[in-house]
């Protein structure tokens, strides 16, 4: 089965938004076996609509349309699919009812614009509305075409109630995905270790996507049904974890933070963060998670110099020589931080982000460090590229070390 | 002139990223004047390539490809603009010798594979390569080709030296955009106030896009030139900052952190903040301009309840009762941050993110505090949303705190 996604609207043309609903309809299809050959984004233009629309459908087996399916006279993604597959619309005197009953219900009269809503296309059958725009679902031809709401959150609920069960129903097999973080090797580095398997790929499929400082390595199998996927994964991945040794981070988490907050749960332990270039980056990471709470005690951001003195207790000496941006300096963040916050590990980054050199320090040089349970480690890393890139890099080089030392303390 | 956008990579077509290039390339267009009428992703593989660029070249002026130009055997953007303009592949001598210096200067040997990288379409000028890959642009017919890496941080450094320097000197007329930051007020609300204009608008365009508690509202005037372009703005961006009064931010400053940043620089003034529910983000939003070292002392992340006692001095019995997510800690936050770091403001953020509520406390319960030099306000707001909207909305509204008090004292 294969499929392409087509989001409508000005806004994704104009730069406002990416087009994020494609990238987790993309995702979501991946993990049940459909392949997307295309993705486009085209405005609220009834020509482009349907040029856009029809081609799409003379190629692929399903057609998912995200947005346009608002209230105002530029959603115009109904009209697009009737003209488009020559189908009247129909205005559907259940959706309509419903609809006034959503109004009513937060005591407010529903604005007659909004009934262009409840226009469905003669034999689509309707998806509930998440919030007042109903999606559908509509066999043209050979075609399964999906409209969707371009609203994010209404999108993925229709996703995951309607769409993936319909499409999985069709499909009639499974893909299933798991990833091996490599932390500290770098993309080429990964690649050269194993090039080979790389090649050799069939099923699993073997993907990287390079972030800061992080490989995450994506075999995905298919096969008739989850267990046969696993076990077709579970070699490869045991060969890849083999090669690239204590680069590959161990355990499912999906971030190299839940890696480190996994292990600091089972052993009861907590982690505080010293920030200097990162400045909450590092904290924001930790607490991405909704579990943060149990392993997270807090964060100093010591921007300021002096701060790395009067808040996390570095030495006044240091911080004049060899100054903020060195090993000596983060240890000692690392330690203090630890000790402020009654924390079992300490975690320090230091640095400088750019775009100008610092104290004779290049942009790039990153030092971080952390401490555990009194024992501390530095390391002195080159970041590359801009000031994002800078900072992000810091900030996994920090995690990823205190995610070994811990690990190594079983 | 139109364009479109084409982005090449599996990655894409899996969901493992966004298409963040086509979006940084529209609004980049966008404020150039050029239309953009759609954005296609494809995968590595030949035949769909060059379809989908030689369908682009009938109907644009303009085609930019981003991605594809790597040295490994998947990356096969160069192949494909020359199957489809039927034009010969031709090895640049002047770029090999370019790239081997590149390697030299990092100590490494250049791998062979690399020199597929200096492969041009014949014709083509070439943008010099930010990291391993060269850029070109190529007139085939009546459409302009550009090709581009991938890369996001090398495909905006070829895109602000070269490409738009390039398009600014076809399409004849400059395009410019103002925006006026919206605080505290929401879309719907901001749109309430402005309507009648909003309807009328021709040249300039008025658009808004909504983020987390703040609204941008961008004026954009097509013109000969740059002062012609800024007159048609004038009385417009007037006339809205009237209506939209204490919420529309004054100054010029991209982001709230920045014009907060701008006002405290001109009163040789610092900031800190004291971080609870964001984790970091406040201070990463603090320290994302390059000169926030002029301004920002530092942050504490107090997620642990007990560590806003004992790192930020707040009474013990008042995180027993109302307890840490009340309006009364907020405050002693704030202020026991700005004594921390010795700073003149300081912000603070405490409440719940979710998804459970907390402390009888419903999701998405938000204070915000600042004190600046004595004097402390503190907000209550209630956010929506998921997790990071929650996160992204008490960011904004402790900036925005901060920014009203310290404008108020001038």
């Amino acid at each position: 089965l294969n499929a392409e996604i087509i989001g409508v609207g000005t806004e994704l043309l104009l730069g406002q938004i990416a087009n994020t609903n494609a990238q987790r309809l993309s995702a979501a299809l991946a993990t049940i076996g459909v392949d997307v050959y295309y993705h486009t984004a085209v405005g609220d233009n009834l020509n482009r609509m349907t040029e856009v629309i029809g081609r799409a459908a003379t190629r692929s087996d399903v057609v998912i349309i995200t947005g346009g399916l608002g209230p105002t006279p530029d959603d115009i993604t109904r009209e697009a699919i009737s003209a488009t597959f020559d189908v009247p619309l129909v205005r559907r005197a259940d959706l309509a009812g419903e609809l006034r009953e959503f109004f009513e219900r937060r005591g407010r009269r529903m604005p007659e614009a909004n009934l262009r809503q409840t226009d469905l296309p003669r034999g689509a059958v309707a998806i509930p509305a998440e919030g007042t725009a109903s999606g559908f679902h509509l066999e043209a031809g050979n075609t399964l075409v999906i409209a969707l709401p371009g609203v994010p959150w209404e999108m993925v609920q229709m996703l995951q109630k309607v769409v993936l069960p319909l499409l999985r129903s069709r499909s009639g097999e499974v893909t299933i995905s798991r990833e091996v973080l490599v932390a500290g090797l770098g993309e080429s580095h990964t690649h050269e270790r194993i090039a080979d398997l790389v090649a050799a790929q069939s099923n699993p499929t073997i993907a990287y996507l390079a972030g800061y400082g992080l490989v995450r390595v994506r075999m995905t199998a298919k096969a008739s049904d989850e267990a046969a996927a696993l076990a077709l994964i579970a070699p490869v991945e045991a060969e890849i974890r083999a090669r690239l040794d204590r680069h590959a981070v161990p355990g499912e988490g999906a971030t190299l933070a839940q890696v480190l907050g996994n292990l600091l749960v089972a052993r009861s332990a907590t982690v505080a963060a010293a920030e200097s270039l990162t400045g909450g980056l590092l904290g924001s990471a930790l607490t991405e998670a909704e579990g943060a709470g149990d392993y997270f005690a807090g964060a100093a951001v010591t921007y300021a110099t002096r701060a790395k003195g009067s808040v996390l207790g570095v030495d006044a000496g240091l911080l004049e020589d060899p100054g903020p941006v060195s090993e000596v300096v983060a240890g000692q963040m690392a330690e203090g931080v630890a000790r402020l916050f009654g924390a079992d590990l300490g975690l320090a980054t230091t640095g400088v982000a750019g775009p100008a050199e610092q104290d004779a320090r290049p942009v790039g040089t990153i030092f971080v460090a952390a401490s555990w349970r009194g024992a501390t480690e530095v390391r002195h890393i080159r970041g590359y590229g801009d000031r994002d890139s800078v900072r992000g890099i810091a900030v996994t080089s920090a995690l990823d070390l205190g995610r070994l030392m811990v690990q190594a303390d079983s």
